[in-house]
């Protein structure tokens, strides 16, 4: 929290305050993760506060199964093992020692959206509704470079990663995506990896469910097939209506959230207001996002705003001008594969009331005649 | 600062901490500003501890002419008047119903690097050489739809910007790059502009000398010619050798510096060490960066790392086999207008001894056979 301090009557009249170690945030502004105090849970990205596409380190989601990991990165190492001609291990300096690479992209908790699935309510705020995605860039060292160094035996077609917390959360993870993309991160934003994003370092799948990106990373075990740890069998795996189940749904589908005008706010009178939020997807980039002011009779295409980059959050902006009349907003992404997003009827069709995860369905806020804006399901 | 917290022997065998309303640092790390309680000075970015490009906005450095504003954004209003056909007023929630526009650059103090300049020690940081540059992501309103809503009356040749603070610091600005690509930026890397940036709102002025972007922005006055306010009269001018100054010297010229290895860093032994640095331009893209590990006799050019983006901090890396010999490491930027780094004695020849901004010189480290890493100048 920002330290109290005074507010002059007129800041051009008496000399400001002295620098300090860390620029803090204007005691007018509050944006903060919650709920809070959660031991073993998730605490949310307050979206509604954010403009632009990076999420403030200190504002990223926290997911943990078990709680934070407070590990001392002189004592933490990397094991490579298993299907490899020679195993290794690494600590956090000797990763910095390879080629770095950045890329900015978004991570996203696979449950995001459930409470607003499954129990909605009109005093849901854009954070409540979908505050488990979160966007940084992320620095560290290819996975394919590490992998290169430990030489990969045949038959390695499943990467197991473990993570170094108190729930050694672990996950497989197809081969093909760790020669891609992975990446294993220790800087986010320019700055060490925060604590709860799994300092000192974590791996990053971009578009992958968040689940999958361990963090406090210990080990990466090369084997054949997956190896159906607890994490991937208790959990992540969708039921569908016909009785089957969807497993291993590792990418997170095309998605947008609309975080203004959203509850709490009120619109304070007639006239053009932006519709902005952001839309996302782990399929590659995001093409062309559309609003909706008519509840989803009529649909105009919104401008991407700033850079459009693979699997990252984009933020988009409509211009609507708005007459005084009751309405329902709604917003619509597509990507790069031609993908778009579903109805909410749609949705509940395939997937069935009790699914669970990557709920990706279009969402919709009311506008009331007064201004007032309520979450529409 | 980050909570102290108890440091666990084995993070798998005791639950992790709960969440909290921000994620904090590990308090194994510990980036901060420098120099502290600096009153109305400067205070700078800890480049040596940043990877990838962006800055956390709680280290962007800081530079105040009489202390930092604190602004109730309520009570603050961005004013454009002089040379319009509609003089108009806007508070921050009136801004923020105009389109946002996004863009990464940086922002540079003109005066960065002065004491590397002029009173070089072995034993600076990259922080204490070059730490008056920070990146981040501006978000807020086109200048030019400002102005176009306001109607420029002919003759409107330049903006005098004002800033809220108890400074009052005002800058004469071309009207060309009020409607190229000036920003009225009410957010930072996704969050509200911290105070120390100008909070509620600041002008960014993209690849422009950093005193010029107005923080707390309170005015914008249409004029016919530049106003020669106290800002630009008594400071930011250079004295040439020849007796003539260099004035109005706006754009930030292409500039790099080698962020690892630098003191007070020491190789541990030889091998192959990344020379890790960033390069920037007020003139558009990076197109490449050279190093050199012999002084300057000769150079190998580095990889650019991540997005390489106009007027912004970019990232590049060499990979260096240091054999354990005493080594001079440079770094050298080009620029898309093909401007290269001048080397420190064609720039001492070009600006003398007592030039006072723009110090973009190619600078060194020394690396000696122990390992040890001092500034070189």
């Amino acid at each position: 929290m920002p330290p109290p301090v005074d507010v002059p009557l007129d800041a051009t009249k008496v000399p400001g305050l002295p620098s300090t170690q860390f620029s803090p945030r204007s005691p007018f502004e509050n944006p903060t993760l919650a709920p809070l105090n959660v031991m073993s849970g998730s605490t949310l990205t307050p979206l509604q506060h954010l403009k632009g596409s990076i999420t403030p380190s200190d504002l990223h989601f926290q997911r943990s199964h078990n709680g934070i990991a407070v590990i001392d990165p002189a004592k933490h190492r990397l094991v490579i093992h298993g299907l490899v001609n020679r195993p290794l291990s690494f600590d956090v300096d000797e990763l910095k020692r390879f080629p770095s690479v950045s890329r900015t992209c978004f991570i996203e908790c696979s449950g995001n959206g459930r409470a607003a699935y499954r129990t909605p309510k009109p005093q849901m705020t854009p954070q409540e509704v979908d505050g488990m995605t979160s966007n940084s860039e992320w620095t560290g060292v290819s996975v394919k470079t590490l992998l290169h160094e430990a030489g990969m035996k045949g038959g390695a077609g499943w990467v197991l990663a473990e993570g170094g917390d108190a729930a050694v959360l672990s996950r497989s993870i197809p081969m093909e995506k760790m020669l891609d993309d992975a990446i294993i991160a220790y800087a986010q934003n320019g700055e060490p990896v925060r604590m709860s994003n799994g300092y000192p370092m974590r791996l990053v799948l971009p578009g992958y469910e968040g689940n999958m990106c361990i963090k406090w990373l210990r080990r990466l075990k090369l084997i054949d097939q997956p190896n159906m740890s607890r994490d991937e069998t208790v959990k992540y795996t969708d039921p569908l209506p016909d009785g089957n189940s969807r497993q291993f749904s590792f990418v997170m589908d095309a998605k947008s959230v609309i975080t203004s005008p959203a509850f709490p706010e009120r619109l304070k009178g007639a006239g053009w207001w932006p519709i902005s939020g952001l839309a996302w997807t782990g399929r590659g980039k995001i093409t062309h996002v559309d609003v909706s002011t008519d509840g989803g009779k009529t649909w105009f295409e919104a401008e991407l705003v700033g850079q459009v980059l693979p699997m990252a959050h984009t933020r988009f902006q409509y211009m609507w001008e708005w007459k005084g009349q009751p309405a329902t907003i709604m917003s619509r992404a597509t990507d790069e594969t031609g993908y778009t997003q579903p109805t909410l009827q749609e949705f509940r069709t395939v997937r069935g009331p009790g699914t669970d995860y990557h709920y990706n369905a279009i969402r919709s806020w009311t506008v009331a005649a007064d201004g007032t804006v309520g979450f529409g399901g």
